[in-house]
């Protein structure tokens, strides 16, 4: 079911700080940050040629990381972000497998106008896990 | 100077029920177990199109991994592995610019052959990094 890595997201407390560390220190190629005020989040993408790493700075209040960086204030790994071909019917195949879909449990459009969801992270190893329709 | 995601590993506490987890629920290509005892885990590979996921598993005692797992029982990500074509020009560039290499600050042969080294994760947003020699 699952396909590409999509990205790595990694919640930043300093946007600034985490670019320079990926586009100076390892030497990266790095988007200019966009901010996504209806997520909550300010982004800069990371461009490997294989995949990407979205570094995810909070935006505004209510951001849906604030959460994960007051008990991770230095910043960590906040999800991994899977393709799907078929979003609906990944989300019926979890779903029957007991799996939990955080939300309503149904596909909403994400921060890149893909539909997503998320599954919860006691049911895949303790990791957050964002499936993206390609 | 950094290039492809190599690997996304992710210490896990139960190696078989993180495997049904990735094969039966996502539905992914997964490898068979491989102890490495003289690295202290087995490691499954959850083969992605463009990059794989290594499910890590403590093995005898003294795990590197075990810490980890005391502090995170669940399981959860545990570092980025980036490719690199010089390993050692890496570790020159880096130690420059003050980053910490952990050990003693050279190259060592991985888990999987090739030469690696791990940085601080205090100098990378909280993530310990990897890089290998491609």
């Amino acid at each position: 079911m699952i396909g590409r890595l999509n990205h790595v997201a990694i919640a930043v407390p300093d946007l600034e700080a985490a670019v320079l560390i990926y586009r100076d220190t390892l030497g990266a190629r790095v988007s200019a940050p966009q901010d996504l005020p209806e997520h909550g989040v300010t982004t800069v993408f990371v461009e490997l040629p294989n995949t990407k790493i979205e570094l995810l700075a909070p935006l505004g209040d209510g951001s849906p990381i604030a959460a994960f960086l007051q008990r991770v204030p230095e910043g960590g790994v906040h999800h991994l972000c899977f393709e799907v071909n078929d979003i609906a019917a990944a989300a019926a195949r979890l779903t029957a497998t007991g799996a939990r879909i955080l939300g309503d449990g149904r596909p909403r459009i994400g921060a890149h106008g893909k539909p997503v969801l998320f599954l919860h992270p006691k049911d895949f190893v303790g990791t957050l896990v964002e499936l993206e329709e390609a």
